[in-house]
């Protein structure tokens, strides 16, 4: 699958704590390679994934840059593909043809998001034009992107969960 | 489209506030019919979906229910399916063919879910078995019940975006 990295822009340490940390869960679960932290510097959600990727396997990490504009920009140098999600942009549906197999980078706001994240962006993108949770339009982004594929990922973790019909099975995974 | 309503259990006021509502704001763009409030009695979850709505449409509200199991029963009882979004579920892809067109009550847990969600239910599901986010659960849960056509539902809101390359453009809806 190609590299697409979740960068989270405006943290505010407390208030977007869970949000963010689901944020960046979500994008762990459906594919996405890695995280980056903006905003608040918060070592809570850090601390928070690695947990998880520790436990249930994969490689997904996040890390925190101070300077948002910077890093994006480097990643457009190198090639990656900007889409910000925003509920005011193109529907997304429309662009994700050209989007998959391609390097990108996804910014998801926390608070306002400022005017130069639509400048930098080469895609404005809405999953629908309601207000509902950037969790969610992540999650739709994703799966749309990565075409359903990224449910059948094998994550190798220390913990794996066997699917049950009516209660809970988690068992020691192979890399335990 | 059939009736589908959000059902989020357990919710603790203060600690959940948000989630709860990006749950409900989820649902409610993506094509659920209602929200039911269990756990603790929270009029600012209640109140905040309700003011989406006025402005941006649709019919989606939620109503709180002190007791989930009696609420649970009797949904079930007029003939609604009942599935719970669980990580330690069967894989919900691998049923979602025989839940389209069905009116559902969807569970969504927020602290721990008693064991008898799991017996009431006619399916728990899971939405990969990777720990990840309610909220982006229930988004790709609705997204294949609804086939994605719930992306194309217009809200006659008050207002409406207009969607855009890289702005904001909101207009007055013809329902003002």
């Amino acid at each position: 699958m190609p590299n697409v990295i979740v960068v989270r822009l405006g943290h505010r340490q407390g208030r977007d704590q869970r949000i963010t940390t689901h944020v960046f869960l979500a994008g762990r679960a459906l594919g996405a390679s890695s995280g980056v932290l903006c905003g608040d510097r918060d070592e809570s959600v850090i601390r928070g994934i690695t947990r998880v990727s520790e436990l249930w396997g994969g490689s997904f990490a996040v890390k925190y840059e101070e300077n948002w504009k910077r890093y994006v920009l480097a990643k457009k140098k190198q090639g990656a593909v900007v889409v910000h999600l925003t509920m005011y942009g193109e529907k997304f549906e429309q662009k994700i043809h050209g989007l998959s197999g391609k390097d990108l980078v996804v910014l998801v706001g926390a608070g306002k998001v400022p005017r130069e994240a639509y400048d930098l962006s080469d895609f404005n993108l809405s999953v629908s034009s309601q207000p509902h949770s950037e969790i969610s339009a992540l999650a739709l982004f994703l799966d749309r992107v990565f075409a359903g594929k990224e449910l059948n990922v094998d994550f190798n973790g220390k913990m794996k969960i066997v699917p049950n019909k009516c209660g809970k099975e988690v068992v020691r995974g192979t890399n335990d």
